[in-house]
């Protein structure tokens, strides 16, 4: 079989028998050409499918529509967390008809490979920056590349890039504070990859907030699998945490299987918190305390700012609504 | 602020100090310009990050290098499940240069309506796609558009279209057969939206199973609320069932968090199984019995079939491996 070809001015051209020259001016709105063959050939032109292609509009100095999304994670991390998933619904509610191009990576340098492709092939206006590391590579080369970019992260890493964060050291002290409020004095972070920069933050805030207890940070790769051994260690220790706080649902619910699993009662022996949020938190049982925030809404944000940096807005930063603890089940006193 | 602009030829000319025609000669590998002018106009291309433009490309014949998805679930539900995420990282996996465009919209005649524009305008070379339904009007649209596709679906929806799918009818009576293996006489399914073909798929495979059993089948959203109520209602009922089977893991999550809640210990009472399985149905305890699939192949082979469609091969149907009963611990001889 032939490729497959979408409809072409010669199509039109063909189906209404003048030349593409007539069909270009009937189509442009030029004169040039009979009302009647103009007439028939938009006719044709709207039956057959035709528009006019990217490509034209793109030499023409339109813009691409479309911004680009970059995610930098192994593929079996994907579906483990709701996150990616609830960022990009909430920056394509904000795209209208604009288009988002998405792409995993397996490292920086075959990220920036991708943006300079797609900045250089006119593909995208922009993009929306992800998963942020200490004095990371990205920054620099993007700036240099010219092409907009919306950091979603701490302005302290984004450069001279526009960002759009939430303070996650107030959510971490909001969190910290209930749990000693409680009566805690052993408590442990289950953290996430050590290398992104809001795990560096959440451990810095974390630390502050607990200096004056007992206090143990674990890092792991955000699986439940390593959320287990986390907890079974954390578990098996001699004077083991009452409380222990996870960067994410599914670990929390791998701790809480944990729990059972060693005979400690949840919340009454050991309370749990999860952050972020999600439905998982709440169809367990118990059904978990977690640290919430609104990803759509900030996947939508850093949309917005994408937007209006391709039109020639003020780059700078941007702080969204911090995230807040939503007490469940899973928290109580120590026994 | 001017917005802001990708390299172009123009830029180069300028820097080398020569015309816009000159570096045309030189980029193109055409004589016309001295090897020395050619080596400068290469170095400032290089450094500035220039590229053929997709504009220039596409208008010289090119493809888009680029396959369109569609999804047409409310933003909301998207988080709820890893499916999604699973065969998109799947789909990558195939691309390599080529990208991926993804929307999402409210109904088929929104997407409808961002496949003809995608059409139209050079963005897409095809498009992959999902949850169809029993005389899908995207079908027959896609058709008459020839844009080229490929459904992740069974065949006898697909009209002309290639097809990827799985037999779900063998998966369903390998579940079925071993339940009914165990002891079980009462068996229910907690089914996903009855509106998409592989749900009536599997409601009929069920009910063919279960012909000579009490069964029954209840219709949800997929969320872990629906999933509880559906669990509540069926474990409320005089001769309630002694096996669930749930169509996706959070809906199953949640029934074994309302058989805790209503006294009934899994398996001993009550035996359960997801469908698909995924990292939670590990996490949680018991470990949850599931109906497993490899979602990642499943969307590459989608890719491939796309990818090869678009190079003007062959459409047809595609068997990839029917999925597989994975026994842990949530199944058991009823009581």
């Amino acid at each position: 079989m032939a490729p497959i070809k979408r409809p072409t001015i010669a199509d039109i051209a063909r189906r209404a028998g003048v030349s593409k020259g007539a069909v270009s001016y009937a189509l442009n709105g030029q004169p040039g050409v009979s009302e009647a063959t103009r007439a028939r050939v938009l006719a044709i032109a709207a039956e057959i499918g035709w528009q006019p292609s990217l490509a034209a509009r793109t030499l023409s100095g339109a813009r691409a529509q479309a911004i680009g999304l970059v995610v930098c994670r192994p593929a079996r991390f994907l579906g483990v967390e709701p996150f990616f998933m609830e960022l990009i619904s909430g920056i394509e509610s904000e795209l209208g008809s604009c288009a988002l191009m998405l792409q995993t990576v397996p490292d920086h340098h075959a990220e920036l490979e991708v943006y300079r492709r797609w900045w250089g092939e006119g593909r995208v206006d922009g993009v929306i920056l992800v998963d942020l590391h200490a004095d990371d590579v990205r920054v620099p080369a993007l700036q240099e590349l010219g092409l907009p970019a919306v950091v979603v992260g701490h302005p302290s890493v984004a450069g001279s890039l526009t960002s759009v964060w939430s303070d996650e050291v107030t959510a971490m002290r909001e969190t910290t504070g209930y749990l000693i409020a409680l009566g805690h004095r052993r408590i442990a972070r289950v953290a996430g990859l050590p290398s992104l920069m809001h795990t560096v933050i959440r451990d810095r805030a974390f630390a502050d907030a607990c200096a004056d207890l007992e206090h143990w940070t674990v890092h792991t790769d955000y699986t439940g699998e390593q959320g287990a051994r986390a907890t079974r260690r954390l578990l098996s220790s001699s004077a083991r945490p009452t409380a222990i706080l996870y960067d994410n649902d599914i670990m929390t619910v791998a701790g809480l299987s944990v729990a059972q699993e060693m005979g400690l009662p949840v919340p009454e022996e050991l309370s749990l918190v999860a952050w972020d949020d999600s439905p998982l938190c709440q169809v367990v049982r118990p059904p978990l305390t977690a640290v919430s925030r609104d990803i759509p809404a900030f996947g939508a944000h850093a949309a917005r700012r994408l937007l209006a940096l391709v039109e020639g807005g003020p780059p700078g930063s941007f702080e969204v609504e911090a995230a807040r603890l939503t007490p469940r089940g899973s928290t109580t006193r120590p026994a």
